[in-house]
C-alpha cells in the first residue's frame, strides 16, 4: 500500500496516485489504514513520526527536490530507501526564475521602473548577454538544465558542482579549488545547490568578496547556503549590484528583518520551483515501479552523500 | 562614398566602418565632404533634408529595423534604394525583453514585489508557461526569433504576419481576417510590428477587448499601432493584466501622462532592441557589398509595402 501524506489539494494527489497505480492500493490520511500493509509513503512536509507509524515500510518518496528536512529524521529507519523528484517541470521552473533574475538585472528593468516614477524617459547603457558572464552553482538534474537555458540565449554559462559534469556549451568545473577562481569571473552568481555538510555555509562573505563589482547573486536552493547579513552589507555598501532570493535560513522570513527592505534585492517565498502535482505523480509511479522490480531508480537518495 | 550620420559615438562608428569597408572612402559629418561624391548615406536619425545635399546618391542604409521615419521625406528620391538591419543583435535583444515582461506576469514578481513592501510571505496560485498562450505580431526576422525563443521556452505561440510565415513549432496565421479569432485565444500578445499604413491603428479598442480578460500586452513595435488610452482603461479597470510598453506615438512619453501612473503598465523608453554598432557596420558593409555587385540585399526595403 502506498500512503500519501500531502498538505494542500488531497483529493488531487490521491486521483493522480490512483490513475497511475491502478494496481497498487492508495490510501490519504482522511481513510482508514491498516498501517501494518503500508510498504511506501509520497509525502511533502511530513509530520515528525509519521514513518514510525509503518512497520513494514521500504520506501519514502519526497514530493520536491530537496530531502535535507528528511534526512535527519530519527523516524526514518536506515534500511528504507529515500526518493526524491529529479525533475518534474522543476527545472523549466527554475530556469525561468533564474532567466527572470539575470533579464531584469541585465536589461535594467529596476532602473527603468524608478525612472517611471519619476516621470523620466531616459535610455540607460545596457549590456549584451554575451557580456554577462553567469555561474550556475548545482548542475543536477534541474541546475543543468538551468545552465543549459541560459546559455542557449547567449550568455556565456561556466557551472561549478562536487562531481565532474560535462555539459555543452557549458565550462564546467567541479571541486571547491576551482571555486574561488570561478567567482573573480562572475558577473551573475545562481545558486542551485542541494543542502548538504558541504553546501552549507558555502557563500560566506569571503566568497562574496570574490566576486566583481555590481555582481549579481540569486539563490534558489537553500538559505543555509548563503551568508545573508554578508550579502545585505554588500548590497547595502553598493558593493553588490542586486540579488534575486527565493530561500532564506528562517523561512518565512520573519516580519521586520531587514532584508524585506533592500531596494536591490527581490524577495520570492519558496516559490522558485514548485511541485506540480500531474508529473510528479508520474515520476514518483515510475520510481516506484523501478524500485518494486529491482531495477535503478531515478532520483534514489544516497543518504551519506545526502542528495 | 559611404557617408556617416549618427547622433552619438560617432567616431566609434567611423572606425567600424572603415575597418569594414577598406575599400571605400567614409566620412563623418566632422570630415571636410565633396558632396558630389557621396553615393551612400549610413544614418540614424538623419536631421531633415540631409539627403537632398547628395546629387548622386544611391542607397541609404538605416541603423535600425524600423524605417517608417524615413519613408515619407521628401528629401528621398523614388530612385534611391532604402536598406534597414534585419537583426544584427536585435532579435536577440527583442526575444529578452518580451521574455521579461512575460516571466514577470506568469511568474507574479509584480504580487511578490508588493508583498515585499509590507513584509508579507505568501506562496501565490501561478500558471505554467504550457498555460500560458502567447501571440507574437509580427514575423520577421526580429518577430520569428522571439517567437521560437518563447516556444523553445515551453510556451504556446502563435505568430500573425501580413503574408504567410512557417515557423518550427510556432502556430502561424497571417491576414486581418485571422487576427480577432486569435486574439481571443491569446494570454499574453507581444507586438513587434513594422510601421506601415496597415498595422497603424491595429490593436484598437475593439480588438483590445477581444482579448481574454487578465491578458497581458507587450508592445515593441510601434507607438501607433496599439491604442494607448483603451489599453490604460483596460488596466485602470482591472479587465487587462498587465503591460509592457517600449513605445509610444509621442516619444518621449510626456511628463504628467497618465501612463506613468499606472501600477500594472511597465514603461521603457524605446529600449527593447538598441542597435548594437559592431554587428550593424558589419551588417551594413554586407549589405553594401551586395548591393554594388548587383546581388540580392538583406533588408532592402520595399517603399510601397513599407518594410
Amino acid at each position: 500500500m502506498l500512503y500519501v501524506h500531502v498538505p494542500d489539494q488531497a483529493e488531487r494527489w490521491l486521483a493522480l496516485f490512483r490513475a497511475a497505480l491502478p494496481d497498487i492500493a492508495v490510501a490519504g490520511e482522511a481513510d482508514a489504514v491498516d498501517d501494518g500493509q503500508v510498504e511506501f509513503v509520497a509525502c511533502w512536509r511530513p509530520p515528525e513520526g509519521l514513518f514510525a507509524r509503518f512497520p513494514r515500510l521500504r520506501a519514502v518518496f519526497a514530493l520536491g527536490a530537496g530531502v535535507d528536512r528528511l534526512l535527519g529524521r530519527p523516524d526514518l529507519a536506515p534500511g528504507v530507501a529515500l526518493i526524491r523528484l529529479t525533475d518534474a517541470g522543476m527545472a523549466r521552473q527554475m530556469a525561468e526564475y533564474v532567466l527572470h533574475g539575470l533579464l531584469r538585472f541585465q536589461r535594467r528593468f529596476d532602473d527603468y521602473a524608478r525612472q517611471q516614477q519619476a516621470g523620466l524617459w531616459q535610455p540607460l547603457p545596457q549590456r549584451d548577454a554575451s557580456e554577462l558572464r553567469v555561474t550556475v552553482l548545482g548542475l543536477g538534474a534541474i541546475g543543468g538544465q538551468v545552465a543549459r537555458t541560459l546559455a542557449l540565449l547567449g550568455y556565456p554559462v561556466a557551472g561549478w558542482s562536487r562531481s565532474p559534469r560535462e555539459i555543452d556549451g557549458v565550462r564546467c568545473l567541479h571541486g571547491s579549488e576551482a571555486l574561488d577562481g570561478l567567482l573573480a569571473e562572475t558577473d551573475a552568481l545562481a545558486m542551485i545547490l542541494p543542502n548538504t555538510a558541504e553546501t552549507r555555509g558555502l557563500i560566506d562573505a569571503r566568497r562574496l568578496g570574490l566576486l566583481p563589482a555590481g555582481a549579481l547573486v540569486i539563490n534558489a536552493g537553500r538559505g543555509e547556503q548563503l551568508d545573508l547579513e554578508a550579502l545585505l552589507d554588500g548590497l547595502d555598501g553598493g558593493r553588490l549590484g542586486g540579488a534575486q532570493l527565493d530561500v532564506f535560513e528562517t523561512e518565512p522570513l520573519p516580519a521586520g528583518h531587514r532584508a524585506w527592505r533592500q531596494p536591490h534585492l527581490h524577495i520570492t517565498p519558496h516559490v522558485a520551483a514548485m511541485t506540480l502535482p500531474a508529473p510528479s505523480a508520474q515520476q514518483v509511479a515510475a520510481a516506484l515501479r523501478a524500485f518494486v522490480a529491482g531495477r535503478p531508480v531515478a532520483g534514489m537518495v544516497d543518504r551519506v552523500r545526502a542528495y
